[in-house]
Parts: C-alpha cells; sequence; structure tokens
C-alpha cells in the first residue's frame, strides 16, 4: 500500500474518532504514513487531504523533500508544535496519548490557544497492526535472513562449549549483517546454563559449557522491519529435566499457534498457551505475556498477555512466544513470528525445526 | 560514584523542587541511579531513602536483584504506576514531564488518587550532565575504541573508490565490534559525494567515487556507554571548494572547542562556532545545533544550539560538530567529543587528526 493510500486509510477513521485532524508524532507512525525515516518530525493526516503535512527540521530537509514528494513538508523545529499550528483553527485535533508525552502536549497546546485538542492514543499505531503485502513480504525477508544466519552459525560449529555467550552472540549479529542485515532487530539475547532461566539475559563473557540449555532470542532489522526468533539448545544430550522442559513449552507454543486466528481475543491466544503451562504446574514461571506484533517496531501492537485487548485481525504478524524458567537452573522459550490470514491457521514466517537440538 | 550515592545527591535536589519524592520513568535515568538494564521499570527516589524502590516485570525478576542488591525490587506492571502507588499517602510525588506520556501520567494519577503530583522536567537527567571519573573513563573508552577502528579501515585502504556507502559503514561497525563493542552507538553515518550534503544521511548502495568527500559519524557503545565523531575525507586530491570548505568548518569547530569551558552559556558556545560560518556566509547551511552532551545516552543534555538554555559544568561530556552542506555538491562537519574540565580548555575525548585526509 503506497504512503498516500495510508494516508486515506487513517483520513477514514478520524470522523468516528471525532477529530478533523490527528497530529502523528510518534516517529514509526510517521515512517508507516509518510515514509520519512528521520529521527525529528510531526505529521498531520487530515479530514481535507489538502492540510497534510510532515514537519521536520532542517538537518532533514533534502531527505524529506526525497522520501515524501507527495506531501508538503515544513522545516521547523519542535515539530510538533510546528505542525500543529499549522492545522486551520475551528478543527478538532487529536493527539497520540499515548506517546506523547506531558511536555510535548504542553507546547503543542501553547502553539495552537483556543484550538480543541482530543486524546486518540494509538490511532494512527491501530493501522500498522494490519500488514499489507509488501510488509508482510518485508516481514519474511528478515525473517528468512536471520533463519539462514542461525542455521549457517549452527553449520559451522559455532554453537558449542568453551565459546563465551557474547562471541557466539556477535557472531549472529555478524552473519545477519553479511547477508545484508541493517542490523540486530534488538540486542541479541544469548543465554547458557543457569543465564538461560533469565528471561531476558544480556550474553557475558561466560564460557558455554557441556550439558548447558542454550536460548538464543534474536532478530534482524531490513529496510526498516524486523523478525524476531526464540530456539533453545542442548550442548550435548539433554537430561530429563530439559527434554521434559523442552517438550512442555513447546506443547504450549503450538497451543497458542493454533489459537492464532481472526476474530480471537488476545487473551484467548495468550490462554492457550498459558494453560498448557499452568496444568503442567509451571504457570508461575511464565512470567510475560506469549507475544507482540513485529513490523516497523520489533515490538507493537496487538499485545497477546493476560491484560491484553482486542481481538486478533488476518494481516496481523505476531510472535508466540512461550517460556518457562527455572531459576538457577535453566529455561526453554521457543517462538516464532507468524502471519495471520483468514480462514486457515497461521502462517510461520521464521522457519528453524523447533524440536530440541541436541549439539 | 556508586548509585546509592547517585541516589543521593538527586535526594539532595528534591526539598528545592519541592518534592518529597521523584518518579523516575526515563529508563536510563532509571540505569544511572540503579544500574538496573532491562527495559521496563520504574523508581522512586525519596526523601526517606527507606521509600526507595525499583518496579519492573517478572521477566526481570533475577536480573534486578543481580544488579540492585542495594535497594528494594517490586515486580509488578505497568511500573509506574505499581512504583507511585507505593509512595505514602501525603507525599508530594514528581515525575519527569519530559518523558512521561500523557496517557503513563494519567495511569499514575489513578494508581494515587488523591495524592499531590508535580511536574519535574529533567529533574533527575540533570545528574547525569555532569559525569563522574568512571563515567568519563567509559566514554573515553568507547572513543578511544572507535578511533582504532576508524584508523584500522583507513589504514587497510578501507576507504576507496568502489566501495559503496553501505560497505564501509558494515566494515567500520564490523571492526568496532571486535574490538569489544556492545554495538554501534547509533545507526553510522556514511555518505559520499552529493550525500555528503545530507546532514543525516543513510548509507546506501552508491559507489564511492574520486574526487568524492565522504562524511563519516559514527560512534562505539561500550558498556552503557558512548562515543561520537565525525570526519570528511576526501578521495583523492581536494579541489578548491572542498578544501575550502573543510577549512572553513575545521575554523568553526576550533572555535567551539575554544569556548567550551565551565560557565559559558550552551548558546554563547554554539555561537562560537556560528558566527564563522556566518561571517563566511554559509550560516543557512549549518542547520543544526552545535553539539549534545553524550553518556549513557548518545544524546543528552546539555545542548548546544541557538534556541537552548544553561551553562556548561565542568564535569560535562559533549560534542562540538559544526557542519556546512551545500546542496547538490557535498558537506563537511567535524565532530569530537570533549570532557569539560574546570581551568583549562576541554579535553577531546576522541583523538582523529582534523586535517583533511586526502586518500
Amino acid at each position: 500500500m503506497s504512503h498516500p493510500a495510508r494516508r486515506d486509510a487513517l483520513r477514514a477513521l478520524l470522523p468516528a474518532a471525532g477529530l478533523d485532524a490527528l497530529l502523528v508524532t510518534d516517529l514509526i507512525d510517521v515512517r508507516h504514513l509518510t515514509g520519512f525515516t528521520g529521527s525529528n518530525a510531526a505529521a498531520v493526516i487530515a479530514a481535507d487531504r489538502g492540510d497534510d503535512l510532515l514537519c521536520t527540521d532542517g538537518r532533514y530537509r533534502v531527505q524529506a523533500a526525497e522520501q515524501c514528494p507527495d506531501l508538503e513538508v515544513l522545516v521547523d523545529r519542535p515539530s510538533a508544535p510546528a505542525a500543529a499550528a499549522r492545522v486551520p483553527a475551528g478543527l478538532t485535533l487529536g493527539y497520540d496519548s499515548a506517546t506523547l508525552t506531558v511536555d510535548g502536549l504542553a507546547a503543542v497546546r501553547d502553539a495552537v490557544p483556543g484550538r480543541r485538542l482530543r486524546r486518540a492514543p494509538g490511532l494512527a499505531g491501530r493501522l500498522r497492526a494490519v500488514k499489507d503485502a509488501g510488509e508482510v513480504e518485508r516481514i519474511a525477508a528478515a525473517c528468512a535472513l536471520a533463519d539462514t544466519a542461525l542455521r549457517a552459525l549452527l553449520d559451522d560449529g559455532g554453537l558449542r562449549p568453551g565459546r563465551t555467550e557474547a562471541d557466539v552472540a556477535l557472531d549472529l549479529d555478524d552473519r545477519m549483517r553479511r547477508l545484508g542485515a541493517d542490523g540486530p532487530a534488538f540486542d541479541t539475547i544469548l543465554a547458557a546454563g543457569p543465564h538461560s532461566a533469565v528471561p531476558h539475559h544480556r550474553p557475558t563473557g561466560t564460557e558455554l559449557r557441556r550439558g548447558d540449555l542454550v536460548k538464543i532470542d534474536f532478530g534482524a532489522a531490513l529496510d526498516g522491519y524486523h523478525s524476531d526468533t526464540t530456539r533453545t539448545f542442548c550442548l550435548g544430550p539433554a537430561v530429563d529435566w530439559q527434554r521434559e522442559l523442552h517438550a512442555l513449552v513447546d506443547a504450549a507454543a503450538a497451543a497458542g499457534r493454533a489459537a492464532l486466528v481472526p476474530g480471537a481475543s488476545v487473551t484467548a491466544v495468550d490462554a492457550a498457551a498459558r494453560d498448557v503451562i499452568t496444568a503442567a504446574g509451571h504457570g508461575e514461571r511464565f512470567p510475560h505475556g506469549l507475544g507482540h506484533g513485529v513490523g516497523l517496531a520489533v515490538h507493537e501492537p496487538p499485545w497477546l498477555g493476560t491484560t491484553a485487548t482486542g481481538r486478533i485481525d488476518a494481516g496481523n504478524v505476531v510472535t508466540v512466544e512461550p517460556g518457562v524458567y527455572l531459576d538457577g537452573r535453566g529455561g526453554v522459550r521457543i517462538e516464532d513470528t507468524l502471519h495471520v490470514v483468514a480462514g486457515g491457521p497461521a502462517v510461520p514466517l521464521t522457519g528453524l525445526p523447533r524440536e530440541l537440538i541436541e549439539i
């Protein structure tokens, strides 16, 4: 979908939100709606297309003109108040209260004295949750690249006792970059032995040892989009508790994936996986949500969790990533990124095998 | 300075701000004050040390206990409302209106009905602007690592016609990582020929050509801290306009560095460099501030610019980075990261030569 078409889709949401225009301040929303990738910008999307504009500062004058040939570009700063000030008087202007700061709102208010401002949390972001074909293609490409990098690392014997967590993480990141990634999608988590029981462990100088569970949570950033995958390996033959833990999480992940269909409530998808873990007596050891949307942001709506709200739509791209973490012993997480489609099970965009690999 | 000592320093600022406690929601502030590095947290620093606490979610339970052995850790989410709810009734609680979102504040209000809340924008961040010896050491280490990487790239002939911008940027990033960096401090800017006139250009598949100006703006992330350096090279002998442009920016940078002393107003430091460029008739072609603080964030206070406020203090670590950009032809930026010290000129932590290198 072209950027103007996305703006039209957002424009169509304005009347129901009681808005004449929306001030878009989240930079990822700005990128989604305009194609602009700079680090400072705000946009206005108005009921009257002629009032649409992008505001950025002088560092990005040339870039904004190149990336947004179809949009009026205003060079001024700070961007949000400057953009708001261009909205015609008498209109009701929405703002994203979920990302605009308290002081940011105060500055906008000062710029449009007497104008009507209205909270519109996540209105532009909502559009991002349903991906168009081009976006799914880009996410799939990032997933395939990440798969290739991890496969090559395994094939080359890169995951072996004696290397440190940090070494293996760097090796994996390098492989992704050499395959064309802009970089890792986020700080790669590589956690061995007892560290695998820390859900978001940062790689250290700890050496991998025979018998360790090794949890690798990683992704590629490519062309603005992201992938997100976790696999947990065993260095050498797994012992019973490791095998059972892996099988439990694998079953929970399968249940989560099976529940990921259009119309399902996000809590129901979470529960499908969580119930498997709770039934095994490990409910307390799964201390995070089941998953999240993936796109221009590596973490974005929809959120799958016990306190999340909303329903799954065809076109969502989400992770399913249950984990069980046994303090001081080790943990297992298995995560895929999937594309939700109408009339069938969600399609995994990540392609690595899920069975426990003993290295 | 230890984390408890930093919390005491912040505690000492509370009375003058009319606060009994501060809710710290910016994650970099949280890291600075507690050592906690997870992706979700809030902290309370209170007049009564016994009321200090860190709140994070279950993913980080083990990590928070390890990183903050000297602090009460509350595991709950969302963090900010949960932390605020633990502040004793009757106290006036400050919040960082510069980073807390409108909805985030609403959630905090709901969690502490009837409690007094007060804006305290940047109060915790202010402490970060003056670096302690350990922080300066870490930033200097990041700068030295980045220097070494670029020197090695030049020595190995890595900057040459025929390579693409993206290739050279990846090469530089790889070298930083192999030298031990956690990664680049930000997306490396590598801009050749006319692209060098775009202040924040993203590297493309464009091949470097003989005669190009090549602007490289890069940094290393190391142990949580950052470096930031820009150099502009010429591929082959420079022609007159390139040489003159480089000399002008070099003179402006020297003037900016000379003005960077304790007590100087941030606008005066900016003006010292800007006046040199304006006098040469290029004022309009320097469309950004002169510099920014560098630390746990790669861009943080103090800000040097025409509309910034405040004064330079001993202990600040800031960049000086004037640039002049000639649309369609090319641009030059020269940037160093410097440590402001009492009673002398600021000490550059970046050590690359500044003269125009013709490759």
